[in-house]
C-alpha cells in the first residue's frame, strides 16, 4: 500500500516575516512530526516550486533538514507542480527506489511586486499569449466568455463559487481569507478582466505544505495518481469550455482506483478563477457539462451538500501559493479523511479527490485518496 | 532492459538565431528520428532546464511535438538537471508507468547579459554565499585554493584540463570551441577568481540534447542510474577537496552495474571548472585523491589514454548550456559506444560513465551505459 503517512500545511497568506526557506522547513518538519517518522528514514526529497529565483531547492531542502546525501529533486509544472511532485513520489515508490518520500510544495510570492508576479506567472502560458499582452486572468476570462455564450451563465453565477469557498475558508484557520463574503461584495468588486472580477480570482500567497508518502499502511491510502497534458496555448485547443487534461487524467484515475466519479465523497479542485471550478466539477464528472454553475449555486458542492468541494476554501479563499497548492489539497483531504478537520469536518468521508491544474490547463494532476 | 534507443545533440554555442523552443524541438525530433520511433509511442516527456523564465516546459515540449495529452514534466537540479531528468525517466520505466520516455535538456543562456546570468546561476548556491558576493567561479576557486595547499598543485597543473578538453573538442563539430589551445594561452588568459583563469571556466552556452529511454533492447543499455545530494553551501561541507555526492552516487552506481571504476572505458565528467574535473576523476575512483592533476597531465585521460575523459570537449570546450549538459554527456557516450563518433571515436568501448553535478556539488547524477 502506498499511503500518506504525514501531512502538514503552514498558514497561507502574506507572510512578510517568513522566507521561502522558513516555509519549506516548517512544512517539512510538520509533515515528519505528523508521520512520527525519523527524518533519516526519508530516502527521497521532492520539492514543488514554480517561481523562486533560488534554484536547486531539492538539495536546499535536504540541507535545511540535515538529511545526509539523500536524493533530492525539484519538479515544476506551473501551478500543478505540487500534484506532479506527488505523482513523482508515487512513481519512485512503485519503482522500488524509495520507501518514504518527503514531498514539499512551497512558494513565496509576495516578495515580488504585482507587475513582476503577473509577468512571472505568464511563464506558464503560451509565448503568443504573452506577446498578445494576455494575463492569466485574461486567459480564464476568455474561457468564461465562451462558456457564458454556450451555456447561458452570468457573472452572478460565477459569484457563487467565491461565496461557497469563502464560507468554507471561514472555518479554516490556515486560510488566507478566513471570512465569508456576500453576493453584493463579489459583484461590486473591481473588474479585473471581464467577466472576471476581483472575487473571481485566487490571490497572491506565501505558503507551503508537505506530505510524507510511504510504502506501508497508514490512515490514508493513495489509490490513484495520474497526470496528463494539453497544449499550453488556448489557440491550440479544440474546446475552450473544458480542460482536456483534467478529463483524461481523471478518467484514468477513476479506472486506476476502480471507482466512478459519484463514489467521491469530497474533492479539492483547482479554482484559480471561479470559471475554473465550474469547468472542473464538470470535467471531473461530478455533474454534466454546462450544469456546473447551477449545481454550485444549488448547494450541491457545499459543506453539507452531496459532494463537498474545496472545504479548505480552495485556491480562492485558502490562498494559492502556486507550487504549494497541489500539496495543500492533499493535506486537506488527509485531514478530512482522518476526521481531524475540526469545525469544517464532514461526516465520515471515505474517498477524496484532488485536482491540480498547471497554467490554463496544460497540465492536470489527479490523486484519489481513500481512508484505509 | 532499459536502453537509450535514440540520442541527439544540437550544435552548442552562441545561437542568436535559435529560441529555446527551436532548440527543444530540434533535439526532440533528432532523438526520435535516431530512435526510429513514432512520436505517438512516447508516453512521458521530461524536460531538464534550469534558468528559463518560461515555465511549464514539459507541457510546452509536448505541444511543440504535437503529442496528445502525454504526461509531461520539468525537473530542475541546477546544472545536474539533465542527469536528474534521465534518472526520473529510468524510475518511470521501472515503475511500469512508461515504455518510451523522451528526455530533453535545453538551455538558452545568451539572451541574458553577463551580470544577469552570473546572478541567475547563483540561484543554485547557498544564500549566505550569494550574500557574501560569491560567484560560481569564486566557489570553485575556494576549492582550488584548498586543493593547491593540500596536494601541492599549481595553476600550471589546472591548465592541462583545458588543453585536453579543447584538443578533444577540436574533433567535435557540435562543440562551441572546436579548437586546441596552448599552455601559454591558458596561463595568460585573464584571471577570473584566483587561481582560476578564463580557460579554467566553462562558457555561457545555448544548446539542447535529447534521448529516448526505452523499456526494450537497443544498442546501448543503462546499467546504473543514481543520484545523491550534499549541502548546497560549502560552509556545511566536511571537505572542500572532494564532492561527497559524487562519491556516494558513483559508489552506488558501480554496485548497481556490478562493475568497478577500472572497468570504465570512457567517461564524460562535469568539468564546469578545471578544478572540478581534477576532483571528479579522483571522486569517481579513476585515480587516488590528490593525484588527479598528475594523471591528467600525464595523458591518462586523453583520447589515446587509459580512460578517455570528456571526448566531447567537456563543459569547458563543447560548452555548458546548464540544463542540457547532463543529456549531452549521454549523447556523447551513446555515440562512442555505437562507434559513430567519427574523428574522435575511440576503439571499441564497452562501458561509459556520465557524471553530472549541480551547483558546487550539492547534486550528483551518475549513469553507467553499456554497449548491449
Amino acid at each position: 500500500m502506498i499511503s500518506i503517512s504525514g501531512a502538514y500545511q503552514t498558514r497561507f497568506g502574506e507572510l512578510w516575516d517568513k522566507s521561502l526557506e522558513d516555509l519549506i522547513l516548517e512544512a517539512a518538519v510538520g509533515a515528519l512530526a505528523d508521520a512520527r517518522l525519523n527524518k533519516n528514514k526519508i530516502d527521497l526529497v521532492i520539492v514543488a516550486n514554480m517561481l523562486a529565483e533560488q534554484n536547486h531547492l531539492g538539495a536546499l531542502a535536504s540541507q535545511l533538514l540535515g538529511l545526509n546525501s539523500v536524493p533530492a529533486i525539484r519538479v515544476e509544472a506551473a501551478c500543478a507542480s505540487g500534484g506532479v511532485a506527488l505523482h513523482q513520489a508515487v512513481t519512485a515508490i512503485k519503482a522500488g527506489e524509495a520507501n518514504h518520500v518527503l514531498v514539499i510544495g512551497a512558494e513565496k510570492m509576495t516578495d515580488k511586486n504585482n507587475g513582476a508576479i503577473a509577468q512571472a506567472l505568464m511563464g506558464a502560458a503560451g509565448i503568443e499569449e504573452c506577446q498578445a499582452g494576455l494575463t492569466f486572468v485574461g486567459l480564464y476570462a476568455l474561457m468564461a466568455r465562451v462558456y457564458f455564450e454556450k451555456f447561458k451563465a452570468t457573472k452572478n453565477d460565477l459569484a457563487y463559487v467565491a461565496i461557497k469557498n469563502h464560507r468554507h475558508a471561514s472555518k479554516n484557520p490556515k486560510a488566507q481569507y478566513p471570512f465569508p463574503v456576500e453576493l453584493e461584495t463579489v459583484l461590486k468588486s473591481s473588474c479585473v478582466a471581464s467577466p472576471l472580477h476581483l472575487f473571481d480570482c485566487s490571490p497572491i500567497t506565501d505558503g507551503a505544505a508537505a506530505v510524507v508518502v510511504s510504502n506501508e499502511p497508514a490512515a490514508v491510502a493513495i489509490t490513484a495518481s495520474q497526470i496528463a497534458s494539453d497544449s499550453v496555448s488556448l489557440t491550440e485547443r479544440e474546446s475552450l469550455t473544458e480542460l482536456k487534461a483534467t478529463k483524461i487524467a481523471s478518467q484514468k484515475a477513476y479506472e486506476q482506483a476502480g471507482i466512478k466519479s459519484n463514489d467521491i465523497d469530497l474533492a479539492e479542485v483547482h479554482d484559480c478563477f471561479s470559471i475554473a471550478e465550474i469547468m472542473a466539477v464538470e470535467d471531473l464528472g461530478f455533474c454534466k457539462k454546462g450544469e456546473g454553475f447551477k449545481k454550485i449555486k444549488s448547494g450541491e458542492f457545499d459543506h453539507d451538500g452531496r459532494l463537498p468541494v474545496n472545504l479548505s476554501g480552495g485556491l480562492k479563499a485558502c490562498g494559492h501559493p502556486v507550487g504549494a497548492t497541489g500539496i495543500k489539497q492533499i493535506v486537506e483531504l488527509v485531514t478530512q479523511l482522518r476526521g481531524e478537520a475540526g469545525q469544517r469536518q464532514i461526516k465520515k468521508p471515505q474517498i477524496g479527490l484532488a485536482h491540480n491544474v498547471g497554467g490554463s490547463g496544460a497540465t492536470a494532476a489527479i490523486h484519489i485518496l481513500r481512508r484505509a
